[in-house]
């Protein structure tokens, strides 16, 4: 495939979604909400079986209807991917053709990769229950398959797109692992955490807690692994002063 | 929570799938084929809306009966929860609790590591639009939150579940991230590389194809570079030196 695009490139920095010979319209709908989610919006269709635009699809959206409005549709795989420089071919099936079959995770690598030399990009997904021929997959560059149950293997071409796509949005840069979903707090410090545990010492000293003098250490050491084990924020460390004030003072009164 | 159901944990060896107070059947019966394309089939369903079992559910499953057969029922997520040790509950949003937030990936891996202690783990996913309670997740050690397009966020329940039980399953040991479909042939070695590459550029000499001495160095690199790249199985270099030998007859027959 030609080179000449190249310089076109920076236009179009995600993949291109390609469903081959598309059966059910609320696939194609279902296919586009998945995409959305995950950031892609380059849609092409290849001789959708019902036509198109396809009102079915359009109430499958729930309101992609941005990508199925910018959907190009072509008569042949060839000409959807004439102007791409790699292929990437989803298939559920072994086959005899000689290509290389990547994970859906390792395909978001590659088309990173391709993206960032400023390839432009298509994933080709083939039609219900028969999926992509093999006159289909020769035009790809390597093969994309979904690691699943070997004994269930049952994905309709949406939930296919849905993961592909996923695999694309998660392997972007700056999407933390772990977070902390109350932004207004942030994890107390260790002086903060010990501050905390010297209080609590004093009011279980205080109330006979920690009265026998052989366990205590074992007791105090416990306690002090539990709190750190909670990785507390600094609202919560607040919080659990009131919590020892209060019934330190309430015991107290109650004496 | 207690630890007395540690010897029988070896019986529950994925993760159980619970849905709280699903509304649609259709959306139980889709999320019953995602768990079961990823191995999973342990399902609890807490207060389902249109009750149990249901025929909508039944025909959404594609297949996946199995899962549906041996959900078990319950009327509060209390009661679903009571026996695991881990529970991981699913969230689209920010809330006011300070929980930690992990990512369907990180959740995978941890959830790996708690079966492997023996530890029964869940995972809870909210109602169609409304989603889990604070009272829901408070019963969770962890809240997952799958990053997506922060414009468009509309993932449907089955669809959620169909992602994190593909972590589940991509996170299992032995998933090659790359392999070669046709399991008839094999790479080809460097040493069968080379004899094809040795009989090519015997056959060009010949053809008066490398006859400029100049350039002859840089195009036998570029060839040699050429074949290297395409990774080639030994069936491939097999039949490329059947290419070379008869272009080569063919073009001696022509002069």
């Amino acid at each position: 495939m030609g080179r000449s695009s190249k310089g076109r490139a920076t236009t179009a920095a995600t993949p291109t979604v390609i469903l081959v010979r598309p059966q059910l319209g609320e696939n194609i709908g279902m296919a586009a909400r998945a995409m959305l989610n995950c950031g892609l919006s380059s849609l092409r269709l290849v001789a959708p079986r019902d036509g198109w635009p396809n009102p079915k699809a359009q109430r499958a959206a729930s309101g992609a209807d941005v990508v199925l409005d910018k959907a190009k549709v072509f008569a042949s795989v060839g000409e959807a991917v004439a102007d791409l420089e790699r292929v990437v071919a989803t298939t559920a099936r072994n086959r005899e053709l000689s290509q290389r079959i990547v994970t859906p995770r390792r395909a978001a690598g590659e088309m990173r990769a391709w993206i960032a030399e400023g390839d432009k990009v298509g994933i080709l997904f083939g039609p219900e229950r028969t999926g992509l021929t093999n006159d289909d997959m020769v035009q790809a560059d390597t093969a994309l398959s979904i690691p699943l149950n070997p004994q269930f293997s049952s994905l309709n071409v949406a939930q296919a797109v849905l993961l592909v796509a996923y695999e694309w949005i998660a392997s972007g840069e700056g999407t933390a692992t772990e977070r902390m979903s109350d932004h207004s707090t942030r994890p107390a410090t260790k002086d903060e955490l010990q501050n905390l545990f010297a209080h609590l010492e004093r009011a279980l000293d205080q109330s006979g807690f920690l009265r026998n003098k052989a366990m205590r250490p074992a007791m105090v050491n416990n306690l002090r692994a539990l709190l750190q084990r909670t990785a507390m924020t600094e609202q919560e460390v607040r919080s659990f002063h009131g919590v020892i004030k209060y019934l330190a003072k309430h015991k107290h009164e109650e004496e």
